[in-house]
C-alpha cells in the first residue's frame, strides 16, 4: 500500500499548502473597506442606524436583509448607503423553491421576483437565494424543483439586472431549509443552469467542512460563478443549530486560507460577515461592529 | 438550457425510482430477527440485561459499546449473547485518530489495539471507528492521521481476525469528531488503503443529506467494503447535536429507500439501531424497545 501515493486528503493538502496563511503576516491582512456586513448581524439597530455606523466605521458595504427594509423605500436606503459611501452588496434572502403544492412553488416564485424588484430599486447586483427544502418530499424532488424555480426566474433576473447567487448551505439543514448542501452541489446547478444571471454564495460557516471545497472554489471562479463571499465561524462548542455562529477567531474554520482560495480563484468583491448568534445580539452591536473589525483584521 | 438533459439532481432521482419504497407494501418490512440494538440505545440496562431483553424480543444481534464491559470479561459477555441467540455486529468504538502531539496519535493507536483485542475476545468481527479531528489542526492534516493510525492497525487487525469499520460522520462534527464527513472520502480511504480489513459503516443519520449517497453506496457495495448499517431518524427540530436523534419515522430520513440501496450494493449483515436521545433515554428502556420494534418494521 502506498498511501502517499494513493491518498486524496493527503493530495489535497499538499496542493494547499502554497495558499496556507500565515496569520501573523501583515501582507495577508485584509483592509476594512473590503469588509461588507449583513444588516441582520447587527440587527437591533435599524437600517439607517446600520448604513450610519457602517460607514463611519470604514466599512466597504453593506448587504441588506428584507426585514430592515419594511415600511421603506428600497430606492431610498440604496441612495442613503450609497451616498454614505457604502456599496450595496447583495439583498438577502430569496429562494425556498421547494414546496409540496403547486400553490407553494408559485407562491415562493411571486415573493422571489418582489426580491428581485426590491434588489432592482436598492441598486444591489445580487439576491441571495436560499434553496429550500421540503420535508415531506425526497430531497431529489426539492433539488428539481430549486433548479425549476430558478430557472423560471432567470428572465425577470435579468430585466431587472439582478444575479442570483445560489447559496449552498450547510448539511445540518438539508431538511428544511436547502438540499443544496455543497459547492458541487452549486456549482453543478449553475453548470446546468448555463446563465449569466446565476452564480454562487460562498460561505465559510456552510462550506468549510468539505475535502472537496478548494477544487470546487477553483472551479467555481473559473467559471464565473462566484458571486459572493460570507465569512462567520464554527465553534466547537455550538449550542443551537441557527443562532450560534461564532465571530471570526473564535472558531475552527481556517478563514484566511479559504479567503485566500476564493480570491486566488479570482474573487474581488467584498467580504461579508453574517452572524447569527444570541450570544452577540445579547451585547451592544456598537461593541459588537468593533469586534468584527478586528477580527477581520486579524483571522480573514 | 435543457434542464432535463443536464441536472444531475434529476438523473439521480431517475435512477432511483426503481427503489424508492413503498412503506404500505408488506413485503418490503424487515424481520425482527434482521434487528440489532446498540447498547448505547438502551444505556440505562447493564449489558446482561441488554442481551437478555433483546433476545426476549426476537432481535437478530447486539452491538456492544465499550462502556458496558467496563468491568466484565469480554469472553463471557460474548459468551452470554451467543447462548441467548444474539449475533455480536460489532464492538463501538474505537478511532479517534487526530491529535495535535505524536503522544497523543501514539495513545489513540495503543486504546484501538486494546480495543481490537475486546472485539477478538467477544467473538465481534467488527470494530467500528469514529475516524477523529484535532481542533487546532487542518482537516486534512487530520484526514492524513486517520488515514496513517488505520493503516498502522491492519497488522493486529489480521491478527485478530477483526476488521475496522470506518464510520463517516455528519458534517456538523467535523471540528472535533471526524474530518470524514461523506461515503465518497470514506470509500476513497478505503481504496487506498485496500485492504480486506477495512471496511465502512453507513449510518443514516449521517449521510441521509448527500446526494452523492446512492452511487457511493452503490460503489461501497460492489468494492466489498459495506461492513455495517446503522439506523436512526433526523428531526426537524434538531435541539442538541450530539443527544437529539429520532427513533425511525420521527423524522424526515427515506429509511426504507435507503435500506433497499444497502441491500441492492449487496449488504446482508443486520440493521443497527442507534439512537442518543436524550428524550428517550429518560423512558422507561423496555417501553423504548417496544417503540424501537414497531418503528423498525413500520418505516425500514
Amino acid at each position: 500500500m502506498h498511501l502517499s501515493e494513493k491518498m486524496p486528503a493527503q493530495d489535497a493538502s499538499e496542493s494547499l499548502n502554497h495558499a496556507r496563511a500565515d496569520p501573523s503576516m501583515p501582507d495577508n491582512r485584509p483592509e476594512i473597506n473590503r469588509l461588507c456586513l449583513h444588516t441582520i448581524t447587527t440587527r437591533s439597530w435599524d437600517v439607517e442606524t446600520a448604513v450610519s455606523r457602517y460607514a463611519q466605521a470604514g466599512l466597504g458595504g453593506i448587504t441588506i436583509w428584507r426585514e430592515a427594509l419594511e415600511g421603506r423605500s428600497p430606492a431610498k436606503i440604496g441612495q442613503l448607503a450609497r451616498q454614505a459611501g457604502l456599496q450595496l452588496t447583495s439583498l438577502c434572502r430569496g429562494g425556498f423553491f421547494a414546496a409540496l403544492t403547486q400553490a407553494g412553488r408559485q407562491a415562493a416564485l411571486d415573493d422571489n421576483r418582489r426580491a428581485l424588484e426590491q434588489a432592482a430599486e436598492l441598486g444591489a447586483p445580487l439576491l441571495v437565494l436560499v434553496p429550500g427544502a421540503a420535508p415531506g418530499q425526497p430531497l431529489d424532488k426539492s433539488r428539481g424543483q430549486i433548479a425549476e424555480g430558478i430557472a423560471a426566474l432567470l428572465p425577470e433576473a435579468q430585466a431587472c439586472g439582478v444575479r442570483l447567487g445560489i447559496e449552498p448551505l450547510h448539511p445540518m439543514y438539508a431538511a428544511d431549509r436547502s438540499a443544496i448542501n455543497t459547492l458541487r452541489q452549486a456549482n453543478d446547478l449553475c453548470a446546468a443552469l448555463d446563465s449569466s444571471w446565476v452564480g454562487v454564495v460562498v460561505d465559510v460557516y456552510h462550506l468549510w467542512w468539505d475535502a472537496e471545497l478548494p477544487a470546487e472554489i477553483a472551479r467555481c471562479g473559473k467559471s464565473g460563478w462566484l458571486a459572493a463571499f460570507h465569512l462567520s465561524d464554527w465553534l466547537l462548542e455550538t449550542h443551537d443549530l441557527l443562532n450560534d455562529r461564532g465571530l471570526m477567531g473564535e472558531g475552527c474554520i481556517p478563514l484566511r486560507e479559504i479567503r485566500l482560495q476564493v480570491e486566488a480563484a479570482g474573487f474581488g468583491g467584498l467580504h461579508e460577515v453574517e452572524i447569527f448568534s444570541e450570544r452577540w445580539w445579547a451585547q451592544d452591536p456598537g461593541k459588537f461592529l468593533q469586534a468584527i473589525l478586528e477580527a477581520y483584521q486579524r483571522h480573514c
